[in-house]
């Protein structure tokens, strides 16, 4: 089927994904742009339902599943909903996945990173990255601020979003399961006895919590925690971009497995 | 002075200092919001020209210098230039500071960060921020296309732009200067060769080059780096976002330091 209006009503109900939190948490869908995501979204089981495509500028490089309504649209349509106009040319549309904490199978030895309410969608979608690069465990956003499903998080994401175990969850929930499966909390939560993360050996389990851009952990979590944790500093600023220091922790502890590794 | 309107000519040039770079570079002036960040613009020797103040939100916590001219605005003046609407209260209007390659005094066994054609503005903030946090020597922006005084690059540096020695340059230009000054340069640039960062002797005298978000470093480079460099990864996606791969390598270096003087 061609679509050629911006008027005709799949797009209009497009633009209401890609704009409102609500409208994707009501109909329990999302908005996947771009080659590379599709292919992931794909890869990793995320179930499609629609697919459009701009014909001159996609290049059949990917495989589609036939069980998703495939439509072309016009250039203007295309331009209407797509973020990065000239490129990519594909448009999916998908059903919510959301897993519950006993779904995600851990190792041994876990490394989990929690998120509290992480404000700024591109900050969570460089963590994604940073969580998939360095196969970090599990993702666990809590108090979540920024929708999981936010464009913006995917788009900043390239992707790496559909490769984790991401789950949204509150402080109570994630906190009980850590206690049940035996695993120490770490935060990032400076305190004069903090100590530098080259000191904690991570090469055990470890779930470290980040906490917002302007105000560090909530007092939920202060007196929960076996160790504050910290990044040596030395600027006049002594603090960094939440998604650096998340990406900083994560090669930290990957670092002493290496090193770990080696040794035995 | 007061000023209640928005067709004052001095908020209309206020906001093309903030929405255009050719008007910053033109009138060699770019503008600075925030308590804390004119705090450490004045601090760094930042030389200020005007300063906009909305008397009910601004908290006169900071100096001003007597030498630059005040004006006092309203509240719809003020939402129209501010970002942050509802708080600080305090806009600066700063000459333009550049440095040369030769006015930076430099250490010993400098730590240099050579950032090439980056293209966000919050990226470079970001770097910013971890250049500060980690004491790095300097910072250099080659062949630049956000623009180092793009408001969206002071605001996500959280006022540490102002801390550090940045300079923009061409790749010609701090070529000449790493081999003047006997500075091995490395490269975030992945072969089968690459080396990984730990197994890199950081505490000896180092410049890292940094690409662009999409394509990497330039030809330029290629040929004249000393050893390429990889942060270790394993997920399906193996590349991080830029600022965060810049955090990690500062990091690594200031780790190898601190582990350096424990054993001297």
């Amino acid at each position: 089927m061609y679509i050629e209006s911006n008027k005709n009503p799949k797009i209009k109900n497009l633009v209401k994904l890609l704009e409102k939190s609500k409208e994707r948490k009501s109909q329990r869908k999302f908005i996947v742009e771009g080659k590379n995501e599709n292919f992931f979204a794909l890869k990793n089981g995320f179930v499609p339902i629609e697919f459009y495509i701009q014909p001159h500028i996609f290049q059949d490089s990917i495989t589609l599943p036939s069980s998703a309504i495939k439509y072309e649209v016009s250039q203007s349509v295309y331009d209407k909903i797509a973020y990065r106009k000239q490129s990519e040319g594909i448009l999916g549309v998908y059903e919510y996945k959301t897993y519950e904490l006993d779904q995600i199978k851990l190792p041994d030895r876990p490394f989990i990173l929690i998120i509290e309410s992480i404000e700024k969608p591109g900050n969570l979608g460089a963590i994604c990255r940073s969580a998939d690069a360095f196969g970090v465990d599990m993702v666990v956003v809590c108090e979540e601020k920024a929708d999981l499903y936010n464009p913006n998080v995917l788009r900043s994401s390239v992707g790496s979003f559909f490769n984790i175990p991401i789950i949204s969850t509150n402080n109570a929930n994630i906190y009980d399961f850590l206690i049940k499966m035996d695993v120490p909390i770490y935060a990032t939560y400076m305190t004069e006895t903090s100590k530098i993360i080259q000191n904690v050996d991570f090469t055990e389990s470890a779930a470290v919590i980040f906490g917002t851009e302007h105000s560090g952990i909530s007092d939920f979590w202060k007196d929960k925690i076996k160790e504050n944790i910290l990044i040596p500093m030395k600027g006049q600023i002594d603090s960094l971009n939440v998604s650096n220091a998340v990406a900083i922790v994560c090669y930290e502890v990957e670092r002493q497995k290496i090193m770990l590794n080696k040794h035995l």
